[in-house]
This record gives C-alpha cells, sequence and structure tokens, in this order.
C-alpha cells in the first residue's frame, strides 16, 4: 500500500531518477535531485524549506541530493542543502537539518537529529536518537550509538560554536557527551555515559565523567574474548571488506 | 474530529473486531489483526511491512495483533510480526520494530523506540523515550523511566548480540544504561543515570558509573518516609491490585 | 508548497487570526484559538482532545491559545489548553501536553516532550529533546540543552508528584537530570550529565552524579576567556536586550 500515488506530491522543479518509489503523503520540494533507485517511504518531506522561506518573497531553495539507491524511511524530514551519497539509509523520524554532507553507505537510525552543516563520512553507524549539534565532523566507518551527542558550544549560550571531530572507525557507546571542539582521534573506543572534554588520541579507550584514558584500546583484552580492538578484522556486515576481508582491502585502498 | 474517516486505509486482508475506532490518515496493513474495543488514533501505521518488502515481490506480510481494549495514540509505527496483549496503550510517535511480544496492560511512552524481538511482561510502565535494544527481556510490572536505554552488544560493533534481562517490578530510574546480557533481578531499583554492566540480584538499589550495589532495597529508607521497597504495597494505580491491595492479590495467585 | 490548504482541517469552533498561514495535513480542533500573524507547518495537530475525549460522549475540549507571531514547525502535537504566549516558536515533532503556560518568545526544540500542567517563563530555550515532567517550573531566560531531564516522582512509581524548579537565567547542559521538587536559584550552571539531587542555590557551577557545588559560578575563568558567567553581558542573541545590552535593559526593567 506505501507506493500507490495516493497523496504525492512533487514539485515541477525536483527531478526524479529511474525506478524511483515515493511513499504516500511524501512532499518532494523545489530544486531536490533524487537519483536512481531511491526509495522514500511514506509521509517523508524532501527539501524542506529553509526559516527565511516563511518571510522571503523571493525565497529560493537551496538544491538537495539523495544519492542512488539510497532508503530513506518514513516520517523523514530532510531539509533542504543536504548532499547524501549513494546508498545511504534512514531509520524513521529522521531530521536532518540543512547543509549536511554524508557519505555512502551511511545509516543514520531512527529519531536522529543532525543539526546542520555537518560532515559525515562514509559508512558510519548513526543509531537511534543520536543529536550532532551543527558543525561537527564524522570520518568514515564511525558508529554512535543511541543517544550520543556531539555538542558545539563551550560556554552556553555563546555564538563561539566549534563543532567536534571524531577520525574513522571510532566507536562512541550509548548516552555519551562529546564537548565542543574536541576532537577523538581514529580507532577509539568511548565507553557508555561518558563526557569528552578533552582531546583523545588515536586508539584510545576512554570513559567517565569526565572521561578519562584507560589504556590503549589494543592492550584491551575481554576475558574469554581476547583483543577485540580495532574491530574491523571481526567484523564485516555492511563493510566494503566484507568479502575479502580487512586486511586485503585495506591493502587494496593503499 | 480525529474519527470521521479521513484518509483512512485498510488492507482487505486485515481484520477489524467490533467498535473499533481508526483515526484520520491511519494505514492498516496486511494480515493485521485488530480486536474488539481498540482505538487506533490519527496518523499510525500499524503492520508496516519488513525490510524485505522493498525488495522481494513475492512478499507476505507477517500478522500482527493489537489485543482488545488497546489504545493506540498518533503517529505509531508498528511493525508486522508485533503481537499487543490486551489493554495496552501507547503515547505519541511510539516506534515497534517487528516480532515484539508485549504483555496485556502494558504502556508505552511517547517516543519509544523497540528495536524488535523484545518479550515484554503484562503492566509494565515503560516512559517517555526509553529505547530498547533487540532481544531484551522483561518480566512484569517493570518500570522504565524516561531516556533508559537496554543495549545488546558487548562489543559494538558485533554480531553476538546478547539481550539484557530485567525482573519482575523492578524499577530503573531516568538515563540508565543496562549494557548486553546483564541479568537484573526481581524487585530492584536502579538509579538515575547508572550505567548496569554486572548482573544484579533480586532486592537490589543500585546506582553510579559504572553502578554499584548500595544495599538491599529493603533496608533502604527515605528520610520521612520509612522504607518504600518493595513498593507494590504503597502503589497500584492502574495495577491488578487496586482494590484488594497487593498482599491479598498476590495470595489470591499463588 | 506548505500552504496550500491541501488536507487542512480546521473546527467550526476555532479562531483564526489575520495573516494566519496553516499547512498541508494540520488539524485544528475545537476552542483553539490562533492569533494573528501565526505560522503552523504541515502535519500539526494543535488542540488535541484530553484522554477522556476516547470515553466520554460529552467531551468539551478546554481552550488552546497560540499566541500572535508564533512559529510552529511540522508534526507539532499540541493538547488542548496549552497557553502560548507571543512569538513563541516550536522544532518539529514536539508534543505539549495539556495544560501548560508557556510564556513569550520561548523556544521549543525538535522531539522535546512537555508533560502538561508546566509553567515556563519568558525567553527560555528548550533545545532538542527535552523531557519536563508535569508540574516543573522554569523561570525566565532558562536554557535546557538536549535530553536534558526534569523528573517530578522522589519514589517512582508514587503518586506524591513534585515538581522541580528553576530559576531565572539558569542553564543545564546536556543530558543532566533534575530530580523531583529540587530547587535549582538563578543564574546558575549545571554540567553535562549532571544528577541534581539537592536544592542550587543562587550562582552555582555545580556537576556530576551526584552533583556537587563546585564554585560559585562568578569565580569561574575559562581558560583565555575569563570570567563567562552570569552569560547576559556577553550573549544577546534573541534577548530583549539585544540592542541596549543587559545592563541598561535590566536597569530600565527595574
Amino acid at each position: 500500500m506505501i507506493f500507490n500515488d495516493f497523496n504525492v506530491r512533487i514539485s515541477p522543479k525536483a527531478s526524479i531518477g529511474k525506478n524511483v518509489r515515493i511513499g504516500d503523503n511524501t512532499v518532494i520540494y523545489d530544486n531536490v535531485v533524487i537519483e536512481d533507485d531511491v526509495t522514500i517511504a511514506n509521509n517523508c518531506i524532501i527539501g524542506e524549506p529553509l526559516n527565511s522561506y516563511y518571510s522571503d518573497p523571493e525565497y529560493n531553495n537551496p538544491s538537495t541530493t539523495i544519492g542512488k539507491g539510497s532508503l530513506i524511511r518514513s516520517h523523514a524530514i530532510i531539509y533542504a542543502g543536504n548532499r547524501l551519497g549513494e546508498y545511504v539509509s534512514t531509520g524513521h523520524r529522521v531530521t536532518l537539518r540543512e547543509n549536511n554532507t554524508i557519505g555512502h553507505h551511511t545509516v543514520i537510525g531512527t529519531l536522529s537529529d543532525l543539526q546542520g552543516n555537518l560532515t559525515i563520512g562514509h559508512y558510519c553507524r548513526l543509531y537511534s536518537n543520536v543529536h550532532i549539534s551543527a558543525l561537527s565532523v564524522l570520518g568514515n566507518f564511525v558508529a554512535l550509538y543511541p543517544y550520543v551527542m556531539m555538542t558545539n558550544d563551550p560556554y552556553p549560550p555563546s555564538d563561539d560554536l566549534k563543532g567536534a571531530v571524531i577520525g574513522d572507525y571510532t566507536q562512541v557507546a550509548a548516552h555519551s557527551t562529546i564537548l565542543a571542539g574536541v576532537k577523538i582521534g581514529q580507532n577509539c573506543l568511548i565507553g557508555a555515559l561518558s563526557v569528552v572534554s578533552k582531546n583523545v588520541p588515536d586508539y584510545s579507550l576512554v570513559m567517565g565523567e569526565p572521561a578519562e584514558l584507560k589504556m590503549d584500546v589494543r592492550k584491551y583484552v575481554v576475558l574469554g574474548k581476547g583483543h577485540l580492538y580495532p574491530w574491523m578484522n571481526r567484523f564485516s556486515r555492511g563493510m566494503p571488506w566484507e568479502k575479502t576481508g580487512f586486511e586485503q582491502w585495506i591493502a587494496g585502498n593503499k
């Protein structure tokens, strides 16, 4: 019943690729480009106009791109000015404010709230209900678990906003908060409910409030399991090294 | 104005009981059974198809049951394969992924996100915005306060998922995180913002990050109030012992 | 495309001011008063009936007011009995239960969940995804950052509910929890992920779990920045002292 063209409204200024499916009650605004093989479920808003739309009679909607093969689940609100790469997928009820750049194969979980002007790499996994403040930067293969928050205001309230940065492969466990301007390196593991207030070097295991460096994550031993981090040699589902293994894949990319 | 059959769409393969009300813009998919006396408010999706629907032309929707007398508030997304008992009620914007079994008289608060393959008992109270990872198990009369999260991945990312288990009557205060595979006993009280990383015996008061056992909850004295836990002798609103008191009710159940 | 009167439904018992715009699929229930110059975006529900509507055939919807110049973004659910002052604005998907009084120029962020019977002052900033339990009270110029929660039940579950109170100008950082009945004074700064379990005097910097008094916030020095709190002399965007500065403004109000 989703794809029966019930109440679908598409601006004549939007561009729709081949083999695109659009669900009931979904609205596609001006200057949206939907590439081939995209599925957009019901009740979505794609290309939501910016604030100035409400007051500027000359308003022109910035362009928005939904990359080839992407899947946008129901009730998404994606503002104008977003650039989603190929094969991005979202959960339900995501909110993407304006001007985010999101890499290919990245997953954005249900209820996630991306505040705009973000740079997010490829193959990231944002689980349910993460909140990313404007100007934050994620590398590739980063995972944020539910309720993780990245802030951008060091002395609230201020206009001195500084996005936090998270390096490739880093995993941030549930309910953690990354404070404004903090730089977290590659291959780190941040424990649940941490408050990260200082820069974190590559390969760190940190946790606590405020978060403290516990050890090099490569030395972290899980009882009965051995060394589990970095994680790329033991987990490949949905990753580009799914067929070859990580070592062969990374060697082929050098 | 809710129940004026405006834009309501019901699959011919759905079964609708007597005295059922369905709100505007709500969609009921294939193989959904709505039992008698159910109210479903506006903008809900009941029996949302699983992921394979998007790619499998032979897709057949699993069956979904909404038990007698249940109240589903607006904007719910309930996937196919859920089995809701009698007199379940939800807040607004709940998301129930596939294959949950939810007991009778359980309440699921606004914005809650239930990830699928859960077993939830009777008379549970999930307050706003809880997140329950797949495979978690709740007993009966369990309460999770807002932003509580139950995780299932002990070494993220992995495929070695283990649901956490919470025993009957246990109360988990706001913003707490229950880590993968942890077993919390019956009649416990978990303090706000705790991270529970180890099993917790029956009748424990635990709190902190990581959560530590503070005392037997039966010894916990609140100034001017005395012993308040277990709570069943002092609180009965909406509980099956509302008229008889807990002792008489439990005696009648033995 | 928002304001093309597509599926808009307005009760004949509602009152709509001049220069009001109402988005697609929005519903305005009985006894709602929309003042002049209000914008309500698409898919909103204004004046949502209370629980008794489902069972009482004589149900009469309490009155609801949306003050002059307010902007309600998409997917809001605003129950009957709310009184929003002038120039209030909301993000997307806010849920306002019944009988809140909300001051003028207050901002309510995306996904925020206001539980009813609240008193919220003027010029407050509630960022994304805050949860405020019933009976809580906020003064003027208060900010709650994302995932802040105010609770009201000191010994859950109970019916002995006590709202927490936050004084003028106080800032509560992300993921903090304010426990039932706690009184936080004016001009305080509460650090991220704090659990505030005791009353907090004016001008306090507190943080931690449980939150402890660290110092008088007026003595707090940020390296290279000096004294930043109280914040009103260094931040004025959107505040009534934007043109005059705080000192002149406050002097004029005495």
